[in-house]
């Protein structure tokens, strides 16, 4: 099983979720808070501020910051914002635990999940101290609420119960494996398991995933795990928290009919077809640098309060520029990830992707071309299953390990996508702009926080519905 | 007769203009180039540089920049890409003078063209001097080609030829006055002719004029004439390079169908439609702001290389949201203009406005608040056509100058827009945000000039059609 991480759940000792409570009905805290809500953001400042005044040494292993979609955020801030249903749930639990729990009647938690979202380091969580200088009330979020073991990936959580056997239509007592996070089975899948091996799965966000030998503190990164993608290696996370996503905003909020109706014509996707109408343009052409921060930016600045940016337009600015313009965004954000590992010491050999971008060759092409390294990716096209049906055939004891398992069952295409020299060339002149508005708007200008800031305001002036 | 200004003519002695002569009808540089055409931005760096350098005088008249738009930066454009139409053509020519000259028979040039468009100052044009040191060939560019007599505004050139009166169906004789930019001539269509009367034509571009009873060294701005708007009164001139014509821009190349399709169904032009969907919107509430630079910017930055730009974007973000963002955007600069006027020691008592964009409401209302000022404005909807008529009205002899002409014909609905002191609080905010913008990507960082330049290096590799 694999699962959207950080997806948190309040639940009572037989699983039930707190929102399917009657009294909490109407509580929007009682509800599953999806990986990728940042509503927590106060209180992830305030871990991270209190962290660095402690000296708390599990902090580095979140390259130094901690975004709001971590558990310990989103449960903080039901503690603050709900405190009843904080206080009448016993279970605080990630989706992807609360499936194999489902599945098992057995609660375990996943070692992936554990370390890169519920900040389970060398074997501990952050103390009761720590917690109970955040707020009194959370000391014993750890203790209480989150009293499971934590399995190694690949390890069996139980088998599946008759019920769950009945749901799925399998063998009751068929192996579960602990769980993965969603991004991170696509390692296995694509047999990029080894030191330097980085796997990029590119979807409606993006998420890098690094085995690495030896540990290095890397500012900006999401997360470093000892065991977290395959044990015996340090695991890296860093991700971007909008890509798919921020095309099909731009396809839904900012296409004239003409283009849906040609895409349509021609039978193809619209991104596609956008792409396509790019395709006679020099690199650089349209004089146009984005950044990619439509929902923040979760690597390397780990900051959900930044927002997006398009500079250069001109009267002869046309949507498909612009569209081209937000997916190099994506690809030089991509890169800045990149080279921030190489920067801090931890080395990649090649680069693997995976996921649903790699329906589209010409954004491919672009990646190779702006990144300037030859990609291979997955071959099968449900790669994420693939990746967890290679843990639970671990799990089900058909191979005696991931590495042998992802070695046997993997599938790649090596270097699929080589960069064009004379692209990549005039990738880096466009690169080195987007590197300056990466610093001017990450870290010298205030001006996306005074905007988020002004939001905020005005949002409170509005009459109550 | 007014007319969009700065559109330049090489024609011969009979005013037929170089493009119809049978071997230049290929040659791009044989056809009137029109106001907004920037490709001579190379020749006004020149042209400033060697002002600079020669310490030119009539410099700071133009704001210590020129625009690449005005006549003498287009005229050495010509004389160095197609020499032969400079050195066939006998006469250089605005489209506004060509037009009186084609209705009598007699070539004149009108006093404000000459002086915003044509750098003539205190009686003279740039030297044959200057003009030599700038290209050998060009020193006789006023001399030989620009010699006929200016005339002041609402001066008579001549009476209707009998050709032009068949063509008019007025009378054989008629007083034609001297021409005079189509912008300019709103100012006494609403009668703002008064010293500290601000004037601002809000059209595809807009256009602030505003009389002043002494002379500033004012930078950034377009021109600054004696006797150019009216006589006795210096006559500033500042402006936005594109403000409707972004709008235009925004509703055909970023608007998905189904607003044009609910416009159309209200019955509404999109533009209002899209203003309309904003205004449940709480000032800042959206968190976008934009540059308003699609066109360059005219002023106070003198640059036509600057870019658009556009930051906040997040995926909630919609069209409407954005198109408001640009619409503020047009207001901010025209702020930024005001208070540089204001700045620099010339006053402004009062704004009127006048133009297309008098038809939406809430744009109006919103200049009012974000400019934290009444907005009078014009009361006939074909204001340009009745501030022709006031000057035709002089030149006829029906009154003794432009200010009792203004007095008596000018029509102006006083106050009509006024500023909402909340709204304008809060428009206080997102200006800040607008003015840092407007310093970093007009002052500080070089990146839109890179851009441009990038942009010129691509277009450069693209093989010729």
């Amino acid at each position: 099983m694999d699962f959207t991480s950080a997806t948190v759940i309040f639940a009572d000792d037989a699983g039930v979720p707190m929102c399917e409570y009657e009294q909490f009905r109407n509580e929007p805290h009682a509800y599953a808070k999806l990986w990728k809500h940042h509503g927590a953001q106060e209180q992830a400042h305030r871990i991270v501020a209190l962290a660095k005044e402690r000296g708390e040494t599990w902090l580095a292993r979140y390259g130094g910051d901690l975004s709001s979609e971590l558990l310990m955020p989103k449960a903080l801030e039901t503690l603050e914002k709900a405190p009843s249903v904080y206080t009448q749930a016993s279970q605080i639990v990630d989706a992807v635990d609360w499936i194999t729990w489902q599945l098992t009647g057995t609660l375990s938690y996943a070692a992936g999940d554990s370390g890169y979202k519920r900040m389970y380091q060398d074997g501990r969580y952050p103390s009761p101290e720590f917690l109970a200088a955040l707020n009194p009330g959370f000391a014993g979020a750890f203790t209480d609420k989150m009293t499971a073991p934590v399995l190694p990936l690949g390890a069996r959580v139980g088998g599946l119960s008759a019920t769950a056997a009945a749901w799925t239509g399998l063998l009751e007592g068929t192996a579960v494996a602990s769980g993965n996070i969603d991004a991170h089975v696509h390692a296995v899948s694509v047999n990029a398991v080894r030191p330097g091996q980085l796997t990029a799965i590119l979807g409606t966000s993006t998420c890098w995933v690094l085995p690495a030998e030896e540990y290095r503190d890397v500012p900006g990164i999401f997360g470093a795990v000892d065991g977290g993608i395959v044990a015996g290696a340090w695991g890296y996370e860093a991700g971007q928290s909008a890509v798919g996503d921020m095309f099909d905003w731009f396809t839904a909020n900012c296409v004239p009919q003409q283009y849906v109706d040609a895409a349509k014509a021609a039978g193809v996707h619209l991104n596609d077809y956008l792409m396509s109408l790019t395709e006679e343009l020099e690199v650089g052409e349209s004089g146009l640098v984005a950044l990619d921060w439509f929902n923040g930016n979760r690597s390397t600045l780990v900051d959900s309060d930044l927002s997006g940016l398009v500079v250069g337009q001109t009267l002869r600015t046309t949507a498909p520029e612009v569209f081209r313009a937000l997916v190099e965004a994506s690809v030089f954000g991509a890169r800045m990830i990149i080279e921030n590992f190489e920067a801090h010491g931890v080395p990649i050999t090649d680069v693997t992707a995976a996921g649903g971008l790699l329906n589209s060759a010409p954004i491919m092409q672009l990646y190779a071309d702006a990144l300037r390294r030859p990609l291979s990716v997955a071959s099968v096209s449900q790669a994420g299953a693939q990746g967890s049906a290679i843990y639970a055939a671990v799990a089900a004891g058909e191979y005696a390990d991931v590495v042998a398992a992802a070695a046997a069952m993997g599938r790649v295409r090596h270097d699929a996508y080589r960069p064009d020299p004379d692209r990549a060339a005039r990738y880096d002149q466009l690169y080195a702009q987007y590197t300056e508005l990466y610093q001017l708007f990450g870290e010298t200008t205030e001006i996306m926080h005074r905007l988020r800031a002004i939001t905020r305001e005005a949002l409170a002036r509005r009459p109550q519905l």
